[in-house]
């Protein structure tokens, strides 16, 4: 049971991942933590799966446009239905930050305006048929292996495991068990304001017609507040927007540890430092640990 | 296993539980539900522990009020502190809804300004050492014992059981684990707004200067999309707070149960319909059951 990680190089970060397990667990040694507090948080979008050449939902959210315009042409009037209708990906990763009404109309027309089921029967499809432009396979199968084996063997080990996604709460959920292995209730990230409404069938849930707060950065921790209601001792993540929830995560009582992933395998994923600046040089001030992508990661995807 | 809730008066309701979970957990029956889909909510104020002759958390803030006035003596020329410093509970129980502002003041002047982890000292502390006027024990001790009896039961089959109160997430989270069993993370309900606070220690989760929103009524089965994201197969409720939570149950795809606990015994504990003329009414309507404290529970408290 705790020769494990099979999908790791038995390199130095593999090892500090095994030590601490075996620290965290082991009872009556001198960090053992009980069960209940062996928290552990994951951010998703470049911790889980991949985000590039831009984040999942970002090619969902295109999808929908280019669907809405098949089925009413004349929306290809506007910037983002034209935009989608030629695939033109670097229109729309230009538009955050820097174009904010844009971006919130791109929410608008295409994650919110119908209910819950129904969003999550379009993002089941998306990520089950739809190709990623590189690797050509469907978007769900673009998870690390070596981070699912990493949270199958925190539950071998009593951890509750936990997605801190920066993007849609309700994008993972409906596939976070079947690729993760993760309850929905153990994901949570971004919303849209939801509202009940009673129907003849009897109350349903609806995404009412307003936007995203993005729960990145500072947020994170109150996310986690929400739905844990504990400080992780375990933290991964991999961009700026982690830099508060690893930095959380230290401010537990017991042993913890933080992992960042280092995107520098360019031949197997990519190799990327844009977003990670902040997140890299703190890294070495605190004590959070890289995983390289490179060299750790003995396989990256299936 | 199957002869369990011994707690329970061997009457129709009792049978009627141990039906349905039988049925729902017997493999190639055909209303058996997966596991993942055993989802339980309940509420909390009068269905799992006393909420007469006020609701508890209303104790806690003429409680703290108290404190408040001993330590600066000039807030008893405010009439709330005034009314908590004679004990007179009716003062408060006509503040909702009838006056607002008052009791926005409470809220705001019990629970919030304060880190999440000093607000949860002081509820620990509370309900730990604070006597019920009637029973003489302290208030957490105010457990409904059949209903943490049907808990356990209920995990026993492999449901998940979650709490999803009107009242303060956090004013149960501290003790939900000691007194019913049910880890942090599975409860939910009203909440402040919280905020992330970066001080040399780390990131800090402070209560902010803002209202709460009521997590009742409508807003339950959005709560539980939130914090559960599937549709409860079985709902237990006490009030009219509670009727979309047990409408909503009904709208799960499986074979559900809609529980309602009705307080008709003034000896063992209270009885009163006030604040569920509308629940018990549509019970008839809808296949809600209804459990008789009186009949169907042996046993109330410990």
């Amino acid at each position: 049971m705790y020769e494990s990680l099979s999908l790791w190089n038995n390199a130095p970060v593999r090892q500090l991942i095994l030590d601490f397990v075996f620290a965290v667990a082991t009872p009556g040694g001198p960090n053992f933590i009980p069960p209940a507090e062996r928290i552990a948080t994951f951010d998703n979008d470049g911790t889980l799966w991949c985000e590039k050449p831009a984040v999942i939902q970002l090619f969902f959210a295109i999808q929908r446009l280019k669907e809405l315009a098949i089925a009413n042409p004349s929306l290809l009037e506007q910037p983002s239905y034209k935009a989608a209708a030629a695939d033109d990906l670097s229109y729309f990763t230009s538009l955050y930050p820097s174009n904010p009404t844009e971006w919130e109309n791109l929410l608008h027309d295409t994650h919110i305006g119908m209910t819950q089921s129904e969003f999550e029967d379009q993002v089941v499809t998306f990520l089950s048929r739809e190709i990623h432009p590189r690797f050509g396979v469907p978007f769900k199968q673009l998870t690390y292996k070596p981070m699912v084996e990493l949270i199958r063997y925190l539950e071998a080990h009593d951890f509750k495991v936990f997605i801190a996604t920066s993007g849609g709460m309700t994008f993972v959920r409906p596939v976070s068990e079947e690729i993760y292995g993760v309850s929905r209730e153990r994901v949570f990230g971004s919303n849209e304001i939801f509202e009940s409404r009673l129907t003849n069938h009897g109350p349903v849930v609806y995404r009412k017609a307003k936007l995203f707060d993005l729960v990145d950065g500072l947020s994170k921790p109150v996310n986690i507040e929400v739905h844990i209601g504990r400080t992780p001792i375990l933290a991964v993540g991999n961009a700026d927007g982690d830099v508060h929830m690893l930095w959380y995560s230290e401010t537990s009582p017991y042993k913890s540890l933080q992992l960042l992933l280092h995107h520098d395998d360019a031949d197997r994923e990519y190799a990327y430092e844009g977003g990670a600046e902040k997140v890299l040089q703190l890294a070495a001030n605190h004590n959070w640990h890289v995983i390289s992508m490179k060299r750790d990661f003995l396989k990256v995807f299936s």
